[in-house]
């Protein structure tokens, strides 16, 4: 088997897990920081690692087009490429063609889309897809499905879950790596039968783990949390599960207590970079004069390098003085606050105070539990 | 005293000393990394002690201008503010009112230019000079000096050295923290006969280091390096001696041979933040596609953190993704080559090998000895 995956502990829907890859356990729930390049942007793989980060994200549309998987592979794989020697996930592609390629054309046997790097025409099969995520030698691998944003009319709603149905069964027939794991990814948008309709098939088809996709695509917060636990609900409950691309703590939290197990999102480190830093108070913006002579660190009690050595007023004057250690101290924070906000979770969950801890959380951050 | 100097071998004029600071013991020849805006661009001080730094500048220029040495007292000075527990130095500001300034006056009482931040008027006098790294706190402060580009008027050239002493003699004068050594800084061009006497006359007030100034600001490598020698030679043996702003690895390697035992250069950061990385064989850039499928470390026998995880192909990849951690890597690596560079020299003057040392390097880097 190339996952294993045991559930420790419940309370509510929330789940606490263990998750066995081919590159080392994870404990769950886990956020995954985002390496689309084959680089958490700003960090080295040994800052990774102290800032608690267990797994990694590479994208698999990204790094198929620079600098190609065909070269990550002669050099040893992701894992030796960015020198990252724990568990790396990689998506599909199928976001990122509807999010970033400038035009696209998909049918039942592949997406066609221009490369928003050099405009060349490239074309992604399921089959394609996953021989690109075994030359990467992710230990878990992502089915190709269609992403439609919200708003998509029904009807073609409708033909894209189909699809990504179909592009499921293709990509499982496809793969062959032993010590990784293929991923099959739920899409509906906000319809709850199609939802459930997708999940039955995939199931069907008995997959490792399972991914909702088709979250945080312009629907609403409130729409987005309605959808998710129910959602999440059809799924085996011996497998992993994974939101897609989401999102805020609150999000995390939120999707936590509806039972998702695994997230990845761009906000701790894109946010760090503009300045943005996440604390138990909220987001603490870096730019702002206030700090100019604040000594104090971001978290008083958090354990990370950054809240360890330096202060706000230091921060605040790296990003006036457009240091590019500003962006990189800030990265590090948001990230291990991410991970220590996921470790905490794990507590909670096992000592079945998660819906307190929830609850104290985000009335601290000024929002509605 | 502020400061200790032993001189533990010569070699020729090669020396290989021990400087002991406020802020721990520094083995010289030193290089020492630049970290202008209380940074040193892109790197940790984690990163920096693990690259081999022992000491880092710091320009008073710019951290009087942003974000104001009073700020930096009141968070407990320069050290703890930049998270930098070992040795620091700070310029005096001379060479970059002359450098970065737009406009300036400059007369015995005080250098007055606009800041090149907000366009502010802002007087520089020997005694504020002093007062500012004070109140940095660094464990070496530099007397503020008139530095004008090459080519000067022979006659300009001379008012600027009586007034780099008359201020030297004010420097001292003011100058009250017993835990921070003020050099005097050596003016005079090209012209040794000015050279000499404004040693002469620096050496008469009895400073515990002494800096060159004004060499790297136009002239050819030719006349920097003919007047390195005789303008060492006129200083104390029995103290520290330092080449303000300089160099290449050449420029290093011929410097000790000069017997100078201090440098400083942003070369590293700047060059590893454009994609050139210094190497035994010389510089190598990354963004050439030679580089793509690569797999070798930059150096295979460099111990630093990039060479030991990160492969030519990797580094090319970042460059060509425009991802921040290439600059960082390249910075990283680019640092511990010069400090491990100084390390090989400091053993090389100790195992009296030095121009042999010295001779075999520049050839490796097609140069002539």
């Amino acid at each position: 088997m190339s996952i294993r995956f045991k559930l420790l502990a419940t309370d509510g829907a929330a789940r606490r897990g263990w998750l066995q890859t081919a590159h080392g356990v994870i404990q769950t729930p886990v956020f995954m920081p985002v390496g689309t390049q084959a680089t958490v942007k700003g960090l080295t793989p040994d800052q990774l690692r102290a800032a608690g980060a267990q797994i990694v994200l590479g994208n698999t549309y990204h790094l198929a087009l620079r600098p190609g998987a065909d070269v990550i592979a002669e050099l040893g794989g992701l894992h030796r490429f960015m020198g990252w020697d724990g568990p790396i996930l990689t998506d599909s592609g199928g976001f990122q063609i509807y999010s970033l390629a400038p035009t696209r054309k998909i049918d039942d046997h592949a997406a066609l889309f221009r490369s928003h790097i050099d405009g060349k025409l490239v074309e992604l099969t399921p089959e394609r897809a996953v021989a690109i995520q075994e030359n990467l030698g992710s230990d878990i691998a992502m089915c190709l499905d269609e992403c439609p944003p919200y708003g998509t009319a029904p009807d073609y709603l409708r033909v894209a879950v189909e699809r990504t149905i179909r592009w499921a069964e293709r990509c499982r027939a496809a793969h062959k790596r032993s010590d990784q794991a293929l991923f099959a990814i739920v899409q509906g948008g906000t319809d709850l039968e199609l939802r459930s309709r997708c999940a039955r098939e995939l199931m069907a088809l008995d997959f490792p783990g399972y991914a909702l996709g088709g979250f945080s695509v312009g629907e609403t917060e409130t729409q987005m949390h309605a959808a998710l636990a129910p959602t999440a609900a059809l799924l085996p409950t011996d497998r992993p599960r994974y939101l897609m691309g989401v999102g805020t703590p609150r999000d995390l939290l939120l999707g936590i207590r509806a039972g998702i197990d695994m997230f990845d999102c761009v906000l701790p480190t894109r946010n760090g970079r503009n300045g943005s830093a996440f604390t138990k108070e909220g987001e603490v913006r870096l730019r702002n004069a206030c700090h100019k002579r604040d000594p104090r660190p971001l978290e008083s009690d958090c354990p990370c390098y950054v809240c360890r050595h330096f202060s706000r007023a230091y921060l605040h004057h790296l990003f006036l003085a457009k240091e590019m250690l500003g962006p990189t101290l800030l990265s590090l924070h948001n990230v291990a606050f991410y991970c220590r906000l996921m470790a905490e979770a794990r507590q909670a969950i096992e000592e079945r105070r998660f819906d307190d801890f929830t609850a104290v959380r985000l009335v601290r951050w000024g929002q509605s539990p």
